[in-house]
Order: structure tokens, then C-alpha cells, then sequence
């Protein structure tokens, strides 16, 4: 007597969900619509994939970003026809800068009522290309479990893209017999092409040398082996200005970071005759000024490629250290471990930097999008326990409040702290409504300077006379003022004002204590 | 002697103004960034164009499209980079469905800084395809007046659409000698090509007959002359379900609409032999159900197309009257005035109903978004006093605050009343604060189910099993709830929360009398 396999009929969502999970995308954030009730009804039979709702599409994709960085693995987004991922694809754009693994499913009208083009028809394919390294619209019911398979193994590839499978709603609610899930084929880093023998030639010639690094260079076992190759040969590492996830703080190698404005970049760069590139491009400036070069790297000096994104870095830092006969094991330059002083008096950026670095958590997840409020935060942390570091890297504001949501999906035992400007917050802010729904410990402070600070900077730089009333309109906030508190509570989280360094002191030292999502808009 | 003209130097972005408001485009909603900063320098120096900042680019789009839809004109809109785009992407499908004129000004990185790959580098144009009836990225400073006549012309093209101009920053930032600005050629509506006698002969044949109409059929003299049409010949005018801008209420032809379920619009056809497409498409369910059709023109009914969109509808109906022989002037089937009783008790969506009905001022301008909350709300106002009635045209949600704003920046002497579902609210709440900075005449109501109550209602219709916990958690705003007031507040919008149909009615007299916004969370 045999047993005969299970033949209960599955949709094909459960097909989809079953691959997925199968190829450990087990974590999905959503703001669903009626084209996606079935999947939707799907995720409610398989508990094993975590749904997160999202009050906006851009909360959802920043949160899958936040998440990927911190996972190491994409998440799923289940969006709403061409519209929802459109509200999405901000931060899509800045999870494409970071490398971020991500895979959107993004429900499409049942096959056969495209082509009516009803309300909500859109090109989604159109809207999906400029964002996604692999995108298809899946054709047949049959073949759910292998475009799900395929879409998975496409956010691996490289350094980590982004996936769009676009669902039409017949597909999914199509019935059919069970299927076994698809694998995807595990993913390879490429191996390096650089010429070690030159690049070792330059590390060796006394001349002076930066490492221009990012990526799998600024963690794990690639943040150790820079470390110690910068420290055996005195190259110094310099990480690019927006980092998708560097590990620092106590006990690790120091990173400088390049500087945002492009004369300071310039200048830090100009110190140095070879730069060697490390999983990352060679430097060009965030904006284009009038007068001022857009490549960064300076006249007379040589650019080596040692690796770029989707290379196996780790594996190249070994083999260079090999060439240049170094031992793996060694100092690595690490930061020895001191908190700064507490700050009194008046609040502003350099006491919050001051109360941040005085506080900060071992393995604290510091997502940064504080702009101009936040220049001075690197250097009050370096010497922190250590900690993660989560930068805006694709410039589109408005990712600080959703990634810090999908940090703490990812990483549940650790305290996340979010630096965010108040204009960028305004971008995103729905995403607070999901730590508090889901009650996830993180600590968000406002930079609350009721301006657009950093364009105010940017108006004399390019060039443009000295604004005027109508010019300074559009970059203020301040007519009328924001109150974050009151925005903060009417999404279920905690917040507090602060206006000088004891309170703010006070409230970071509360807020850290404290299980769940609280906010601090601090006044400067 | 004669005197030279003045030649003083001025930007790319200050031809591109002069010419925008020479064709009367005089209004700009903005987020801008450092892309932007010229043009906004050029907005400083050009007091004739009003500006206004929105604090995300879903709510400059949405603004636009409201503004569009009541001024009868185009805004434009100015945008940063690819990802300002994006944001703003969701009403810009609306504001296509809608058929709105509205020329986007999207900022790019200067020309030779765009191969650079820069951080926010993005594929705009690929952004921009969806949404634009026209692209053009500016590729010679000398050409910006012509480039901008160009937007003009095409957002005018048809019954309205989408112009999106691509502006590299150093053609912004480029000085050359003053220009004169260029014009847009005047737009002409198609002739219609419909066969006229085939039309009078469905009406006259006795056969029922359904009128469906959109566009130029549901105002001015196309809503008068259709109105005669329905009353001569015994036709039934029924708007589609979701329409731009329909003008109703007490004196105003009458017209019903057809429901948003397809089950019910099915039903609401079966009574007719002809349908006579005026300015619309056949209608169309708006998503796809099992086993329902999605077409729902019903078998053996005969559909004629008097007009598209884009045809000149009132010169149609013009002829189509004069072929029946019915005078232009006569009875249009006005309907009576009358204002519904207010109601006591519980608050429901039918006591806020009452309540609308009841108070609408003379001349207001109604944006619904309230979905499943204003079902009840067209009923209730039909005989109120005569006033514009914005729909939610594209289904994607967070159109309401910002095209309440857009419309009363176009009429400021009229009272907005945005019927506002919750869950849609959160979309683009932060237009709230562009009305506390502009002072706008508007009240909102946000009927606070704390549920995606649509997809409730569409979980079963799809025909998915009764939904657990997890897909109940998936389509709820209850855990924790939205404090609506708190939300308002802190945006500088005053705001009060209501729980019973007394409470909704004195609040809804209260601030229909008072300037500038403010907002009614109505629990129901």
C-alpha cells in the first residue's frame, strides 16, 4: 500500500509564497489592493512568511531596503498595480544605489482586463525598468513557482539588485494541483580580474595611497582584512560618502569617509598619487556646480580597480595581502573604545552628536539621514561600541524613517536609532505607524531645524544669487512649524520635545530603555 | 534715435518662466532641490508665477491636478530629478485619467555630469513614459522658450494630458541675452466623426436608451445641452464612475452614475438597447472578479460613440439636437432645490451625508476620496446648492488632500469639501500643511472606519476565503489607531474628532464658516 501525494489544489499565490519561503524569502512587506487579495489570502495559510503592512508604498520598499541591508537577503514587497509601485520607487531607487537584494511582487490586473484598460491600468514594466535590475510579468499559472524561483536568484546576482515580478490577479487565484517549490541557484561573487602585482607595486612605492572602499570592504571579514592592509602598507581607507551598511565603532578598523561637498572631497583627495578602488567606482561629485570639476579624482593621480560591486572583495584583500606578504592576522588599526562627554547648554547638532556617541548601545543599528544636521555625528560614534551604519545612498530623501522599520524586522534583538532631518522625515513619516504596530525598538530623533537646510547651502553653491523671500519660502518649513510630537503620537509612538542638551541628554538616555518605537524632535 | 532693447543677461530658467507665464501658466507647485535651485532663483526675480511647496511631491502632482481640473488650465509643476518624479508618479496617473493639462518641469543633473552615474542619477524619461503625453529633455539653453511653448502646446492636446519637460541643470544655469518669450499655439477640440442619424434614429426609436458621459458632457454648455437632450428624448444620462469634474446639484441637469461594482453597473445597464458614448470609452468593470465579465456594455445593447475625449462635445450635442429637431433652449431637467434634514444619534456615513447635504455652501468644491465611507454622499447632495464635484479618476489612492488643495489654490473664493477615506488620507496627509501655509479655504473630513474597508468588501468579491487574522491585519488601521486630530495639528491644520451625528453636524457648520483649513475626524 502506498500513500499517495497530497493532490489538494493550491492557488497560484500559494505556489508563489510556497517558492519563495522555500529560497528563504520568508519576510514580506505590503500595502496590498484588491488585484492582491489572493496572494493576500495565501499569506493568511502560510504563517512562516512574515507580513508587514505599510500605510504608503514608500514605507514598504524602504523598509525592504532597511531589511535587505541588515539580513544580508531579500524580502519580498507585495504592491498594488503600477500606482502602488510607483509610490514605491524612491526608495527603490535609493535600495538599487545600495545593492540591496529585494524582490517586489507587484499585482497586475487578471490577463484578460489589461487590455480594457480600466482606471488603473498602467504600464508597470514601464514603471519597474528604471529601478530593477530583472523584471517579468509572469504568463501562465504553471510556471508561478519558476518565476518565482528566477526572481529570487535575480536579487542575488551581482552585488544585490532588485527583482520586479509582476502577478496578474487570474494567475493568482487560478487553482491547480500541488507543485513542489522551485530552488534558486545559490549565488556567486565574481572573482576579481585586478592586476595584484600593480596594485601591490603602488602600495609599496611610498607614495601615498587611498582606498577608495565600499560594499563587502566595510563589513564583516572584508572590514577586517582592510584594516589590515591599510594598517600594514599605511594606505588610508576612505569610504565613499553614502555607504549602504559599514560595521564601525570600538574595536574595528577606521574608516574616513569622503567628504559630501566636492571642493572638500577634492582636497581630502588631493593628498593622494595612487587610488586604489575597492568595491566601489571611482569618485564623482553628488551635484554638478558651476566651476567645479564633477570627477573627484585628482589630476597626476593613478586609479587602480582592485575590485567593483559583485566582486568577491574578501577574496581579493586576502590575495593582495598574500602578494604583498602580509599575514592576515595582525593589527588592524582598531579604534580604541572611548564614549564623548555629555554636552550642556544649548541644543544643537554637535550635542546631539555628543549625547548619540555618549549613549549609543553595543550593536546599535544607526540609520542616517540627518543631511546637514548630521555632520558632525561620524566622528562623535567612531569610538562607540561598536555598531552598524546605514546611510541614504541613492540621495532620494525620505528613506530614513523606512529603513530603520525594516533594520529592526531584520534584526529584532538590537536597538535601532534613527537621525533624521525633518524635511526628509516629512517624506515618509506613515512608516512610523508600523514600529508602532509592530512595536519595534526604534529611536528616532528629528533634527527639527523647520528648514531645508541643506539646499539653503546648495543655492549659494551653484551659483544663484542670495535667495529671496519667494526662494526662501520653498526651502523653509517653518510657516507653519512642524510639531513631530503631535505627528509622532497620532501614529501611535512616543515622542518627546527637547530644546536644550540636558533634556535631549535625558531623553536619549530614556528612549533607549524603552522597549518599543519612541521619537525625540529635537530643536536646534 | 532708437532705443536698443534690453539686453541683459538672463538664465535658461528665466526664459523657460517668461514663456510658461506668457502662455499663461502662472501657477507652479514644487518640491525643489539642488538640481532646481536656478529655476528657483528664476522664481525669486518673477513675482507674476505663484508658487507653492508641497512637503512631498505626491501632494505638488495631486495639487496640480486639482488646480487643472478647476482652473481649466495647466500648472506646472517643478520637480527634483528622477525620484522627485517618482513621488509624484501616482497622481500623475490620476491626473492622466483625469485628462488634466499640467506641464511637469523635472530637474536633471547638468549634461556632462549625467554619464557620471552620480548617486540620484535616474532614468527619468523612463519614469516619466507612463504617466506623459509628451517628453522632451532639453538639450540647448537656446531652446528653452520654444521647449517650453512646446509643454504648453501639449498639455493642451486632446481633452488635456501630462507634458513632462526635462531640464539639465547647466541649461538652467546658462546666461545669454534676453529673449522674447515664445507662444503655444491655441488648441482646437476634434470635429466630432460620429453618425448623427444613426444616434437620432436609437433616440427616437422608442428603444431605451443610456447616455453615458464624462469630460465636456458634465459641464458648462455641454451639461446644459445634454441635460435638453436627456429631457427631449426620455434618454438616461448616467456620468461614469468616476469623473474629473461634473458640475451638479439644484438648477443643474440631473445624472446618475453608473455603480463601482461591476455586478450592480451590469445590472444598472441591462434596462438599455443603446448606449450612446458621449466623451467617454464603453464602460468597463474596474477590476477583474471571477466569473463576472469585464465588459459591461450588455449583450444586444447597441453602442454608439457620439464623442471621445478630446472631441468638441458641445458642438456635437449642438448638432445632434438640431438632427432631432429639438431647440437648444427649453427644459434641461434642473433639478429642485433642496437640502436633506440633518440627522441625530450614532455617526454614520449616511449622518455625514445628511450633514454635507445639508450645509454645502453655494459654489463649493467637493474632492471625494471617502470610498466606501461616501457611498451615500451623491444621493445626499444631488439637490444642494449648485457645486463642482471632483472624483478620484486613476483609483490610485492619496488624491484627495492634494487636489483640495490644487483646486482652491485655482478658486479661492469657493469652499472645498474633500470627503476623505483614512486609509487614503495617509498617502499624502502632508498637503495638509500646504493648506495651513497657503490659508486655504478647505475641510477636510476624514471618515475614520480605521479599516482599508474596500478590500474588505473586495477580499470576498475576488472569492477568497474569509480572511484570518494575518489578511485581517493586512486591510485594518486599528492596531493602534490613527489620531487624525493629533496628525492635523501637527501640520498647523486645526482639527477636532467627532462621534456622533450632532457632534459631525455643529463641527461641519463651524468650520464651513471659518477661513482656512481645517479637518473633522469623523469616527464612524
Amino acid at each position: 500500500m502506498s500513500a499517495q501525494p497530497d493532490s489538494t489544489n493550491i492557488t497560484g499565490a500559494d505556489a508563489l509564497i510556497a517558492t519563495l519561503l522555500h529560497n528563504d524569502v520568508d519576510t514580506c512587506f505590503t500595502n496590498p489592493g484588491t488585484s492582491e487579495m489572493h496572494f493576500v489570502a495565501a499569506l493568511d495559510r502560510e504563517p512562516q512568511m512574515r507580513c508587514v503592512l505599510g500605510l504608503f508604498e514608500g514605507g514598504v520598499t524602504g523598509a525592504a531596503d532597511g531589511y535587505a541591508r541588515m539580513a544580508g537577503k531579500p524580502a519580498c514587497t507585495l504592491l498594488h498595480l503600477g500606482p502602488g509601485l510607483a509610490n514605491g520607487l524612491a526608495n527603490l531607487h535609493n535600495a538599487r544605489r545600495a545593492h540591496s537584494p529585494m524582490v517586489n511582487v507587484v499585482g497586475e490586473h487578471a490577463t484578460y482586463h489589461r487590455r480594457l484598460d480600466a482606471p488603473l491600468t498602467a504600464d508597470i514594466e514601464g514603471f519597474a525598468r528604471p529601478v530593477s535590475g530583472w523584471i517579468r510579468t509572469c504568463s501562465s499559472a504553471e510556471h508561478l513557482a519558476s518565476d518565482g524561483a528566477a526572481a529570487v536568484a535575480a536579487a542575488r546576482q551581482g552585488a544585490g539588485q532588485i527583482s520586479t515580478l509582476i502577478l496578474p490577479a487570474d494567475l493568482a487565484w487560478s487553482e491547480r494541483s500541488a507543485q513542489a517549490p522551485e530552488s534558486a541557484p545559490a549565488h556567486q561573487l565574481r572573482p576579481h580580474r585586478a592586476d595584484l602585482t600593480a596594485i601591490a607595486g603602488a602600495l609599496s612605492s611610498g607614495e601615498p595611497v587611498a582606498l577608495l572602499v565600499n560594499g563587502r570592504a566595510v563589513i564583516g571579514e572584508g572590514l577586517e582584512l582592510l584594516g589590515r592592509l591599510a594598517q600594514a602598507t599605511g594606505a588610508t581607507a576612505i569610504g565613499d560618502t553614502f555607504i549602504s551598511r559599514v560595521e564601525r565603532g570600538a574595536g574595528r578598523p577606521a574608516i574616513r569617509r569622503l567628504p559630501y561637498f566636492a571642493e572638500q572631497a577634492i582636497e581630502t583627495l588631493s593628498a593622494y598619487r595612487h587610488l586604489v578602488l575597492i568595491d566601489t567606482q571611482a569618485p564623482v561629485s553628488f551635484f554638478a556646480y558651476p566651476g567645479v570639476p564633477s570627477e573627484l579624482t585628482p589630476a597626476g593621480c593613478t586609479v587602480h580597480r582592485l575590485t567593483e560591486p559583485g566582486d568577491d572583495t574578501p577574496a581579493a584583500l586576502r590575495e593582495l595581502l598574500a602578494v604583498l606578504g602580509v599575514p592576515e592576522v595582525g593589527d588592524r588599526g582598531a579604534i580604541s573604545a572611548h564614549r564623548p562627554d555629555l554636552v550642556r547648554g544649548p541644543l544643537n547638532p554637535a550635542a546631539i552628536a555628543a549625547a548619540v556617541g555618549h549613549y549609543l548601545p553595543e550593536h546599535a543599528i544607526v540609520v542616517n539621514e540627518a543631511a546637514t544636521g548630521g555632520f558632525g555625528m561620524p566622528g562623535a560614534t567612531i569610538a562607540s561600541p561598536p555598531h552598524d551604519w546605514l546611510d541614504l545612498t541613492g540621495g532620494a530623501i525620505g528613506m530614513g524613517i523606512p529603513a530603520a522599520t525594516g533594520a529592526a524586522i531584520a534584526c529584532p534583538d538590537r536597538r535601532v536609532i534613527n537621525l533624521q532631518a525633518d524635511g526628509s522625515a516629512m517624506y515618509t513619516l506613515q512608516a512610523l505607524w508600523t514600529q508602532a504596530r509592530e512595536q519595534l525598538d526604534v529611536t528616532t530623533i528629528i533634527f527639527a531645524n523647520r528648514a531645508y537646510a541643506i539646499l539653503q547651502v546648495e543655492f549659494a553653491r551653484v551659483g544663484a544669487h542670495n535667495p529671496g523671500r519667494r526662494a526662501m519660502d520653498m526651502m523653509s518649513l517653518d510657516r507653519p512649524e512642524l510639531d513631530f510630537v503631535a505627528l509622532a503620537t497620532g501614529m501611535g509612538v512616543a515622542a518627546e520635545r527637547v530644546t536644550t542638551a540636558e533634556d535631549m541628554n535625558a531623553a536619549l538616555a530614556r528612549c533607549l530603555e524603552t522597549p518599543g518605537p519612541n521619537l525625540i524632535e529635537a530643536i536646534i
